[in-house]
């Protein structure tokens, strides 16, 4: 395993260290490993959190910040975070006007939300829990019972935190951030596997010449092995999935990510995103906003998920607004 | 080789295709090869580009935009924009104030950024040269006479470019932008090499239990070999390679980037920053600005670059000043 570590038990603490020490609009507490926002919201707002395995960075410490979350709890890498560390970050975002916990479908992660939320009600917190399952490939698969939540949760965060900027109350940022999720759709397709510091070893093998189409983000089976094919097929396969899960008019709008999952080259990623805006253009179909890079990584993986949401006027809106984190920022 | 791509002939163009989709703020001349800001600047300024092979990206189309460069000429990957397209980026930048070319050194760039320079200059245009050589792993390499330009060139972009927002002449900003460089200190550790989309090999062999210390952003060799070690002492080999090489007072303020070069996931690059932050404050040095991300790639590769710079007043201010590109955005 080569890795920049200093021994696979501290990498969460190291990192914890390395993220405090580079971003003094956070504040990390060490202790019990959570990240806020160094200064506010000083207002009463909806609070917005967000927290799941670690490995997935810039999920979900690098969205803490004006104008997306309030929170994150990272756990150890691809694993949930703790009960008690979920109820901290729900209490560290109470402003009096209750919390959003968005939470990627995983049995664990849901599990320890639903735990922490039931401790957060026994002291007067009101919590509305939202999950994200945008995945097409699978229905069932490792970590997961139905749909594996993926690429979407940036939306969600985005518009969600958005929407609690300006003021909405804790039904209202639940139910757009509940409407993100159901119009949003993602696949994936890796070419390589990421190795857990914990474990040391790839994932799982993956023969020179074949590509795993519908990867998770911890290295789950998809739906197929397939030989390498040119990135216009992958593109192809990937589209047709989400589309068929989801058709879009050429009336609708759309926001899209074609997503790095860490090992990919950013010259790649834009090659990709030149494919899906040519298969969307093709449909008449209009990319009203774009992200491409790094967003919901597996530590060093090589390869891309696409994630298309379909988005009304105010979701659009609420994209535009301003936002101020580490990964995501432009307005202010 | 595993990549996404259609054909390793047109992976530059199919890659400006989808960097031209992705960023409506920028203007991608497919058949030039040339990135300019969609929107103005409509008055008079001077001129920033910069230019060099593919395979680094964000730089240097990543930093197109208000606050940075006026244009970028990209090369096939690894390989220097030839004289008519620097030419043509050139005329692209030209407000009447003059032109800057900010050129890593490396041979083939400094040879054909000095045709383009004289060309420009036949027309009429009044062009100022500023080289990038802050890599100190060693004084001559591949593709090089001299130190390699590297991660220095991200704070050259920034703060010249916002020097030249802001009204400064050619000579003013051509000023900073060598301060900068000669303020900057960078040294990079290899733990993977990368595959050329054109050779499909790896462009080094390095065995399972070894990295590359102080490695080129090409893959070119860099002081020796060592056995993979923890992360605290491969940042205690790096910046003493650094700081020995421009030896800094507690009474500097810096500004610090830890940049990953395409395949190390970010959880290592927060974690290699923490051990960075820590050497530094140990010297009693202030952190005052940071980076942590991918900025100056090389493709795929797993490995990080450090860069110091000890930066005054003006320098600050200058890095502060508002940037709205796709890889760097802030206060607009």
């Amino acid at each position: 395993m080569k890795k920049f570590l200093n021994s696979p038990d501290t990498v969460l603490a190291d990192a914890l260290a390395g993220l405090a020490a580079a971003h003094p609009d956070l504040s990390v507490d060490l202790d019990q490993r959570i990240i806020t926002r160094a200064h506010g919201p000083h207002r009463a707002k909806v609070g917005l959190i967000s927290g799941g395995g670690s490995g997935h960075e810039p999920l979900h410490g690098g969205f803490v910040g004006a104008g997306m979350l309030d929170a994150a709890c990272p756990g150890e890498v691809f694993t949930s975070p703790v009960p008690d560390q979920i109820l901290a970050a729900t209490r560290a975002a109470d402003r009096g006007a209750g919390v959003v916990h968005i939470v990627k479908n995983y049995t664990g992660d849901v599990m320890n939300f639903q735990m922490a939320a039931e401790l957060a009600g026994d002291e007067g917190i009101a919590v509305r829990t939202v999950l994200v399952d945008d995945d097409v490939a699978v229905q069932d698969s490792t970590y997961t019972a139905g749909r594996r939540g993926t690429g979407a949760t940036v939306f969600v965060e985005k518009i969600a935190g958005a929407h609690a900027e300006e003021g909405a109350d804790l039904d209202g940022v639940a139910e757009i951030a509940r409407r993100v999720n159901a119009a949003s759709r993602s696949f994936a397709v890796a070419l390589t596997a990421c190795t857990t510091p914990a474990s040391g070893r790839p994932g799982f093998d993956l023969p020179d010449d074949e590509i795993e189409v519908g990867v998770g983000i911890h290295g789950e089976p998809g739906r197929r092995r397939e030989k390498l094919a040119g990135a216009k097929e992958i593109v192809a396969t990937a589209m047709d999935a989400i589309l068929s899960d989801q058709p879009l008019d050429p009336a609708d709008r759309t926001i899209v990510m074609v997503n790095g999952l860490g090992g990919t080259p950013l010259l790649e990623l834009y090659l990709v995103f030149g494919e899906v805006s040519a298969v969307l253009a093709d449909k008449g179909i209009t990319v009203a906003r774009t992200l491409v890079g790094n967003y919901v990584t597996s530590l060093e993986m090589a390869g891309v998920s696409i994630t298309v949401c379909r988005a009304d006027e105010q979701m659009l809106a609420l994209w535009d607004a301003p936002v101020r984190t580490p990964a995501l920022r432009w307005g202010c």
